[in-house]
């Protein structure tokens, strides 16, 4: 592959022309050489960050094709500085060819000039950034003396949410039930030496029963209900991760009516979260306006909380920020010829002399 | 970089895991090899027989995020069995940062799986198949006996357009204007070799008399007036190229509402076209009613048409699929690791042990 000099930067912005490539090992090198926990909560602290100035960014719903087997969406943002996308999938029937439910790649790109600065595999960064979104909330909703979590759906992004709740919650428990029994068997595994002590459970309820937060992070592409009503005890905290597309839900109606439900972009939210289920004026809280300070989080130690996650591109776009900057921090990556570069640049025939 | 065999594949699928990436020098090298006017051919025959399945597609106008400086897009499209998007930029005063004033790259993917199979640049490829789509067009509209064109915008599109002209129309006289000087010799200097006779004119009215077919393919994001209607003479064909977002205009509407308007995706066009000057109801045809034949092109050789081009989503569709397939047959591109490979799907944990 033709590569660039690290120092080829055009004159007059100091922005490289060549862009910085991050394949899925070399993310993996990053993630290991930084620590899972502290990459975690890097991006945990760039998600705060940038929802601390929500207004300076230009938003919308992500774009999404749906087909027979999953949906393909793209999901931009931006500020006034730096554009950012996520290309993701989503197909629930991947693992029976060997893939990944969830395969993702991105761009951080300069607004001033349009060229891309970063091409980064998103695979593996969404499973982070997914789990440090799911802390920031627990952080500001789940009661504070929090640590036991139920773990509902034990699939690739599973380990990633016990481990961000460990580090960044206190949670010291996980007890842990899939319909694939093969699934917790490999998560429980993965925990072995993380010093969570892991509790498999055999059905939802009993996974449930006692849990200070519950994690939904189930893939199937259908109108689920994973946890009812019954399973819901006073001061329970509700992160459900794995409902995030029309037709995609988890949890029982009266959970959400009867809880206090918070979301990360309502417009998108409405769409593809567990509130698609609801009237179109159902009362929810964006999590930028807790954060800011702006409304109310917890009431008290008895109400049921509900972050209705969905996934939203502002994720993207800080944890975009956090690997770019580690990348450049640690020298790895490569740089990529994606755009050519021109002596003249109104003279792009010449790129074929 | 990490690259893997061209032999790997997912077991059931036979789709490989790795995805082919085609850097800008690897598109260059590609067209060079094949040839420049056999790869616009071919992509205008691609072009061709993606439009005369229109109705096959997922089509939605592009998401735009304009800056002061300009604007960063991204065009997906999908069929039952390829999904594709384009990202591509516009900002007029790159050539100030010795950048491109368009950048692009894009990405095919397989419906079934969400698996991006091809990433490549798409700077060199855009301005090829924007030329082939321009040819398309005007084979469907201008008259037969064309001859000469005028080209009034010099910069780095305009070669392709030329040559694009020569050989799919039959065009053997090019008159040239642009308001930089030195960009209509960059043109006149590359189009030496081809064939083409070539005039440099002082104005674009001294450009535009006597053509049989007008170029316009100028950058400024501004609401410019290129044309008007004085310099237009019966039977001309107007491919009016550059206006392609809101804001950005070259024909006076007068043009429009003389003449017979045609353009690719309606919806989009209203939004970025020349027609953004004209009532929400102005008449159009779409091009695709045309190659399909459910509707009529020039009705008499005094008539002027006119191709309100944008570009859209379903051309870089069509030019994806020829660069991978000529890709794949010169043995060109490289195997990268955009997705992690995992022995177990539902391990993605595993990737950092």
């Amino acid at each position: 592959m033709a590569t660039h000099p690290m120092t080829t930067s055009s004159s007059a912005t100091g922005t490289p022309v060549a862009t910085l490539y991050l394949s899925a090992p070399a993310a993996a090198e990053l993630i290991r050489r930084k620590g899972l926990r502290a990459c975690i909560a890097g991006i945990a602290d760039h998600i705060t960050a940038d929802f601390l100035r929500w207004n300076d960014f230009d938003k919308s719903a992500r774009v999404a094709s749906h087909s027979a087997g999953g949906v393909i969406e793209l999901m931009p943002i931006a500020d006034s500085v730096r554009y950012s996308f996520k290309y993701v999938n989503g197909h629930p029937q991947n693992h029976r060819f060997g893939l990944p439910t969830v395969m993702a790649f991105g761009v951080l790109a300069d607004v001033a000039t349009g060229s891309p600065q970063l091409l980064s595999e998103l695979t593996l960064t969404t499973a982070l950034r997914t789990a440090a979104m799911s802390a920031v909330a627990a952080r500001a909703l789940a009661r504070p003396d929090s640590r036991v979590m139920a773990v509902i759906g034990n699939g690739a992004q599973s380990e990633f949410q016990a481990i961000a709740f460990q580090h960044l919650l206190g949670i010291r428990a996980v007890r842990l039930f899939d319909v694939d029994p093969a699934a917790t068997q490999k998560l429980a595994a993965n925990l072995a030496d993380t010093g969570l002590h892991v509790t498999v459970c055999a059905r939802t309820a009993e996974a449930v029963r006692g849990a200070d937060i519950v994690t939904t992070v189930t893939a199937d592409k259908t109108l689920a209900t994973i946890l009812t009503p019954d399973m819901i005890e006073p001061g329970m905290h509700i992160n459900a991760v794995g409902g995030d597309c029309p037709g995609k839900t988890e949890l029982h109606a009266d959970i959400l009516s009867q809880g206090n439900v918070f979301v990360e972009f309502a417009p998108q939210s409405r769409i593809e979260g567990e509130i698609q289920q609801m009237p179109a004026d159902f009362a929810v809280t964006e999590l930028w306006e807790l954060l800011q300070g702006h409304k109310a989080g917890r009431r008290d130690a008895q109400e049921v909380t509900v972050f209705d996650s969905v996934g939203f591109a502002l994720e993207d776009y800080s944890a975009l920020r956090f690997m770019y900057q580690s990348a450049l921090e640690l020298g790895l990556g490569q740089r990529i010829a994606l755009i050519p570069e021109l002596a003249d640049p109104k003279n792009l025939f010449g790129v074929l002399r």
